[in-house]
């Protein structure tokens, strides 16, 4: 059967198979096999694959974190059991109709860490490894997240903590900030430290959901009491720091990436961990409603609540459902301005000082008013507009992301952000601050500003 | 090895103990083996499992609905080669230690069909299975929904309707009121009926989130017109109706359980379906934040956004970001009218025809209104009170579900439904109602009132 798909190849290609194989499967058996015997060696990932001849078989190996007999046994165990899946799989993925028969094997010619080392002199490892192997071999860690922590920030830095902790390991978190009021109930948020003593010094730092070093803030710590630094981030546009910089916008959010590195060093999830990881998503996904929540959100949300670890209910009523009347009151009065133009396909709110004295609000209840605005039908962008700290109005831009990209508009205005989401702050008062802005849209919905991506 | 594990136990004990790997086979190869070769053959089920007399090892017979060789096989070779996962599994669940080695067969004993009636006869079946049997034999298929359609009927009746046409089915998508505005793009969304054809006949009608033959309206067509008539449910209070009455309560939306007839019949969800069964599944989890977004829900969608069927956002920005000015306009006047009561644990909105007139609102513009309610910090249960239409003051309650049980308060009051959210009709004017409301939410909140649930 087997003897119509011999192929006749040099040598160079047949490496380039097996490579190609090798970084398939190990991301299948990462992602796809959920055996728990397979993961419960801390398999780290697949070192090598050899192809016979005719490329109709495979031996695969694998490399554990694990020292024991008796787990590496298992791991194996399960991978012969998932071989035929395996191998259907690889072959969908690589197109190459059959794929060879798998048989795996414990790679032993080194141990995992000089392994690593190893590869690492080969600079083959991705940032992702070299993160993991950070990790894995720091005692006392430093997590830290940028000024004005959010929900993924915070519930990132929780998740970790609870994960280095059960792994004996010291963690630290810190943020020059307040966790935000709806957070507070975190495992681990009364344990935030806005200081260091003078003589901390840590092996490691772990700073999420930041793509920036300007958005770390003055008290950041000097590198001889960071450690290694390794940032965990997500943003699309980035501009690198630390020692390991791990960037991938295709991580709906960093606690993604958090339950990929618990997943490589299988270590595993716990309660208060779960915690942590699902706020990641619910911030940053919009509860699931953004065009980020991926294959890989939605799985990593069905393992939290299968688990029992999760019940979104209780996530979401503490998070979104504990608004302080003020707010409110700031809406009805913000949603009292309501302005649309460009025959309703764009929509204005404002807030004033006075407006905020009326309700004896703050500009904390201001968060998320802008959103309506957007929400509105017809409506493509939505705009609100508030006195800037410094002087000067601070414009928040809201787009649907069809016909308007809010961020390419904003960067002519000064400022920046994503297609979906960005701001700016221009000179003068209110009325003149909205003619600048809706000529800048007007612009914009006739063509005259390009994407910016 | 397996010595030590040899049991020494009667024949009904065996028989007993073949059942539940039966049935837990079943469960675990429907929800947990993904590899395609197993459920491209459409896998019936799990018909019989032969324990040898120390249960160390299985035979297991599955039956499918396909007739051809080829893909039995296949499935077959699929089976094999998750047999080891499924073992481990099984071992787990059962909480039997080292469950019996599995070796897999194809039941040849009948035709699926005349199985299934052959099992029907015995009155084996679940609700479940007869409703799969009746939805694969019908050609002409009418679908329905309750009064007043919302995301999970229209949503769920969407991907039947998309399912069945794809099979060569005929279905009739039928409901007395207007598709929601915020639902018309749905595929099929504009062949909706409102009324059928005298002489129309149907094999079969299936009834979506419907638990109540009250609910169905006076426009539900006569035995004679929808032939056998299979209602899925999954609420959790219910008065059983027609010929199949399938419910079950820890399916989030009935798009779940579209979702699950369609893998057990090895349907293939298309594209339009998978709009639908997303719908559905936003619509009754509150965009995955109720306590009914559960492991199954998540996973539906990630398989429907893996599947790149679904794009959240433009699901979501469909649904939820096209509010008519006019709805925010009622909401600022909503707002206006906040009153807190019980130290702030009980919060009332109104609104009145007046506020709707000025503001050229409609009454479906208050939808979603008394969330607002509910979301304040501290508020245990919010209110809104609306004039009724024949006359008093409808009462909408919603409940943080922790001090308060909603749906046990509005049943004193002559009204219904669940602890987080319920109703009732009160005489008099609204002050009136107002009163009668907060007295009955202070009795509870002083413990007054047991829980229904």
């Amino acid at each position: 059967m087997d003897g119509g798909e011999v192929r006749v190849s040099g040598r160079a290609s047949q490496q380039r198979r097996a490579a190609a194989i090798r970084d398939e499967l190990a991301a299948v058996i990462a992602t796809e096999v959920k055996d728990p015997r397979v993961h419960a060696a801390g398999l780290v990932g697949v070192s090598r694959v050899e192809l016979n001849r005719d490329g109709s078989a495979a031996r695969v190996y694998v490399s554990f974190v694990s020292t024991e007999d008796g787990p590496r046994a298992e791991a194996l165990e399960g991978l012969a059991a998932a071989s035929g899946f395996l191998r259907s799989t690889l072959g969908r993925r690589l197109g190459i109709g059959r794929a060879p028969k798998l048989t795996f094997d414990w790679d032993p010619t080194a141990e995992v860490a000089e392994r690593l080392a190893a590869v690492v002199a080969e600079d083959a490892m991705t940032p992702f490894d070299r993160a993991v192997d950070v990790i894995r071999r720091a005692d006392t860690i430093l997590l830290a997240t940028h000024r004005g922590p959010d929900g993924d920030g915070v519930g990132s830095m929780v998740a970790l903590a609870s994960l280095l902790r059960s792994q004996g390991k010291t963690p630290t978190l810190f943020t020059e900030d307040l966790v935000p009021r709806n957070l507070k109930w975190l495992p681990f948020a009364r344990s935030f430290v806005r200081t260091l003593a003078a003589d901390a010094r840590f092996d490691a730092t772990i700073v999420v959901d930041c793509g920036d070093p300007q958005l770390l803030g003055p008290g950041f710590p000097a590198p001889e009491v960071t450690g290694t630094v390794v940032a965990l981030d997500h943003h699309a546009s980035h501009r690198p720091f630390g020692d390991v910089f791990v960037s991938d916008p295709d991580a709906a959010c960093v606690g993604v990436l958090v339950a990929r590195i618990a997943r490589r060093l299988g270590w595993r999830i716990s309660k208060e961990a779960a915690q942590g990881l699902f706020v990641s998503l619910v911030a940053d996904t919009g509860s699931f409603s953004y065009s980020n929540a991926n294959a890989e959100a939605f799985h990593l949300a069905a393992e939290l609540v299968g688990a029992g670890y999760v019940d979104p209910w209780a996530i979401h009523e503490r998070m979104n459902e504990n608004v302080p009347v003020s707010r409110y009151r700031l809406l009805a009065a913000a949603l009292g301005t309501l302005e649309l133009a460009a025959d309703g396909r764009l929509a204005f709110l404002q807030i004033t000082e006075q407006m905020l004295a009326d309700v004896k609000a703050s500009w904390e209840d201001s968060e998320g008013v802008v959103n309506y605005a957007r929400g509105i039908a017809g409506v493509e962008c939505g705009v609100l507009l508030t006195p800037a700290k410094g002087g000067g109005v601070r414009v928040s831009m809201r787009s649907k992301g069809r016909a308007i990209d809010a961020g390419a508009v904003c960067a002519r205005l000064g400022g920046g952000g994503h297609r979906g989401a960005a701001g700016c702050t221009l000179p003068g008062d209110l009325p003149t601050a909205r003619r600048v802005v809706e000529d800048a849209l007007v612009a914009a919905l006739e063509g005259a500003v390009p994407s910016a991506e």
